[in-house]
């Protein structure tokens, strides 16, 4: 999918899977709909990832505000020639604050009662949304976008299949390259150049490299450390193609592994292989959750899993479904999600198993293609 | 510096400058003298660069609360290694979310006014706390922490110098690279892959790099658009370097430019310079603006100049103080900001031209070393 326009007729000839602005206008025609919930006439779209679900626009200043027969996209001039490129919204060049000028709109169209994200605007944002707000009255609405974006389409799919796709083949390129005494922010660098030469918009987030005790660390910044013999060496990377993110860990073992490190592997991939075989339509998400725990118990291991056992993905690298012990939801065919089970030893070292997969009515498909078997560099 | 301990003993020997444990409590006593002002005895910080700032922590979910004679961090379990080698406040790992554990503490230190950031909580977290304040009152501070940040200490100075340093220095081997045909990605994958080989956190926004008439959106998102010749080329590239941020952008021809592309050149080089020379503490940031604006016009381009004239950094990209056209703010000797105009011209091509600089007393220190000729590739 090109979610942007310019993309397209680049040489690379990809055709795009549909008209982008139908399935955009889908998004919001579904959206609104959930007004009649709320008892709310116009909703204002302040949080970027939810900005471009429901829009395509893609630049980093931006408010849409959406009424049952209106779609009004906020911006500044920096993205004057990049707006209507991307989307086919009434787009407005604010010459002030998107804040300032949205509610001017508001008052235009009428509106009475207007929704905001309660959980992505800024105290400052709503005390100013506020204080503007003499003839509408402002009603704060839960995560709704976001509960939307949890089942993605077809079209996301694909985007988020090549996203994994393109990751995995940016860990094949940059393993080839490894040699012993490298450190970690040389691996890590490798291999967010390699995920941008392969068409990435960029890492998802910042590239975990850690080896030997730092493994232990379950988000360890690279380091000038050297990788040397004799260690675990973790890495949990994922790219961003066309706004969509993947998310993919491997644990290895550089030289000889201890025994115990080794029993640490299999747990972790045991208790993954197990998550990943628990999930289909219909089961809550605490279920994948303490399967993956039950099997890191049997191994006496459970203790050292301290967090949950994965997350949605999409427009963001971390957005629902939440796979953790105390999650009611139930899945739905559609979602993606992260499964990464990890076991952490202090001043020892740590193993993390990751893939990402697309829940489906009768189970799922793994999407990640990089192998399991306990790599050894 | 090394803010981050774990990075010390790591083979590359460099001391820190300072002890941070004593840099980062003197911020916390600066910062909780302003408590007279909001008539407040405690504080909770959500925003993370804020938490950093005052603690030295860099986890990626940590809150810090502030009495005159407590500092208590609240992170999660991923960080209890981590949080006691990087700062020396009380380490409370939480259990359950941080905006839970943190206002048990607040009663249990008889707290009767809590001050928070208004700029920077979400409304859904206000909200919380609300509910749960039944023994205090909550006061909403505005940029407390950003005001003491925009001034930096010898010590974060030195680490922006560093960070600069590198940026170039990535800057200069990726440029070696350059060959014809290269694609927008392939030259911003390998400034990236540099800025982590030269020792980089990572960089501080996603790299700009665009080509031909693609120069004119200021914001551009590297695509797999051919560099071909006799055109511009911008480069926009920043590098974090133990947490802190730089920032500069070269604007270049590959081949033959027009005699219009060259005049557009010399127009926002001397805007530039002009700029940078009206710099000195005591001076109005708009002043500043005004001074690139108006070379600007003379060209008969002003109007081409969409968007403000440079922004601090630190810690993050884009802090205060703003260089723009309504700025009375005055700037202060050891204020780091960026000096950035730029024209643009839809369909033709943009120019801007951007370096890193320290106000000082009588002027500023220009601290990107890159040249400002117009480079030819």
């Amino acid at each position: 999918m090109s979610v942007k326009p310019e993309a397209a007729g680049n040489g690379r000839g990809r055709t795009p899977y549909l008209s982008h602005f139908t399935e955009f206008s889908e998004r919001r025609a579904r959206f609104v709909e959930s007004f009649r919930d709320t008892k709310i006439d116009a909703f204002l779209v302040t949080a970027l990832p939810n900005v471009r679900y429901l829009s395509g626009f893609s630049g980093s200043n931006a408010a849409l505000l959406l009424t049952a027969d209106r779609s009004l996209l906020f911006t500044d001039p920096r993205y004057q020639t990049q707006a209507p490129q991307e989307c086919d919204c009434d787009i407005k060049i604010a010459k002030k604050a998107l804040l300032i000028e949205a509610p001017i709109w508001v008052n235009r169209l009428a509106v009475k009662r207007l929704g905001f994200e309660r959980t992505r605007i800024s105290f400052e944002a709503y005390d100013f949304l506020k204080r503007n707000a003499k003839t509408f009255q402002l009603v704060p609405v839960g995560d709704a976008i976001e509960q939307l974006r949890m089942v993605k389409s077809a079209t996301e799919i694909a985007t988020i299949r090549k996203a994994v796709e393109l990751n995995s083949a940016a860990f094949d390129h940059a393993l080839r390259t490894f040699k012993r005494g490298m450190t970690e922010v040389d691996l890590a660098g490798k291999i967010e150049y390699r995920m941008r030469r392969l068409g990435a918009d960029g890492p998802s987030f910042e590239t975990i490299v850690a080896a030997g005790p730092r493994t232990a660390l379950p988000h360890a910044h690279p380091t000038a450390r050297a990788i040397k013999g004799d260690e675990l060496l973790l890495v949990d990377m994922g790219a961003t193609v066309a706004g969509y993110a993947s998310d993919m860990t491997r644990t290895m073992g550089v030289g000889r592994l201890s025994t115990k490190a080794r029993r640490m592997y299999r747990a972790v991939l045991e208790s993954q292989l197990v998550a990943i075989d628990s999930i289909k339509a219909g089961i809550a998400s605490s279920t994948v959750d303490r399967s993956a725990r039950t099997v890191l118990k049997k191994y006496g291991l459970d203790e050292w899993f301290i967090h949950s056992t994965g997350h949605g993905l999409g427009l963001e690298i971390h957005e629902g479904p939440r796979i953790g012990k105390k999650e009611a939801r139930r899945l739905e065919a559609g979602m993606a999600i992260t499964v990464e089970p990890g076991v952490y030893l202090e001043d020892f070292g740590g193993v993390r198993i990751e893939d990402t997969v697309i829940v489906t009515k009768n189970g799922c498909e793994v999407l990640t293609p990089t192998s399991k078997d306990l790599i050894i560099l």
